[in-house]
């Protein structure tokens, strides 16, 4: 199978158009409705939404670094930190961070061997193993928070006014309610 | 160091507020101006934009699991289809990805072995290699597009009002453009 390229354009990121120029010359997926491709002005909010997050995130993670941790282990520090006698029993650090008990298992390993955290198991509760806030990642929590908040408002918050910031809060409730609801 | 804890709410990760009642009975952080910690609006505002990325990413990748994908091998696909030739050269695809060379290169080596793409280094240029497009690669993301676009649009973009996603796609021009600078 061989195909003439139409031209490329930027090669950004584009996850929902019709990839590469796939509807060109009558060709038509096999077996499928028409897909609803995005519109341009859903394409443009779906590409900013992606980049924004992308970029952010790979800002943050680097600012972080600077204290040895990534935005994850931040999360994670954060979740204990706020919860009583700081910890939290695995499978509810789980679901608060949005990740596979596995995949946060092999994250707390990491962690611990950082001396940021502790595994404990309670002989009195079988609903498994708790994840604990060391004093070092007390302490941690404590010294990086007022950095992050930092690279948090100079690369994010600071650049949107506040009727954009309740404007986007309004737009995401309804998708964070439909995506909760089917965990 | 022993604290009392005040109640810890719902565990929710939030990034930005003092951690754990850091400010209460006086106590500051030493050798810092006061931290400027998010308003109400603003933490809110932050918390919806990860909230959502973070839930929508797992959904879209849970759908994209049916086809044997990640989020991270459909983004490389559709960089790869939209480029001339079905191909690119591997920093261009770092630096469109936004990932580094070395986790790129983990990658493109998985999908190697899933068929989905292929190196190839040019005897003519010496600027390095390139990722190819297999047609097994081709196909794939053909017929992976429209489940794609579906779930994006369920997810996303239909739950989202026209005015709404123009607003976000304003409010976040500003963001890309600030961190795509600091590249």
């Amino acid at each position: 199978m061989s195909r003439e390229r139409a031209d490329a354009g930027s090669a950004v990121a584009g996850w929902t158009e019709p990839p590469a120029q796939l509807m060109r010359n009558g060709e038509r997926p096999v077996d499928e409705e028409e897909p609803r491709w995005l519109s341009s002005i859903e394409q443009q909010a779906w590409r900013a939404h992606l980049a924004a997050h992308k970029l952010l995130e790979h800002r943050l993670d680097r600012d972080l670094q600077t204290f040895g941790l990534s935005v994850n282990d931040y999360e994670i520090l954060v979740n204990l930190s706020e919860s009583p006698g700081h910890r939290m029993r695995m499978s509810d650090l789980a679901d608060a961070t949005i990740q596979s008990r596995s995949r946060l298992s092999h994250q707390i390993s990491r962690m611990e061997a950082a001396g940021l955290v502790a595994r404990e198991t309670c002989a009195d509760d079988r609903r498994g193993t708790f994840a604990v806030l060391t004093e070092h990642g007390w302490a941690t929590i404590q010294k990086v928070a007022p950095h992050h908040v930092a690279s948090v408002r100079q690369h994010f918050i600071d650049l949107l006014t506040d009727d954009q910031l309740r404007e986007l809060e309004t737009a995401y409730a309804p998708v964070v309610s439909h995506l909760k609801s089917l965990r």
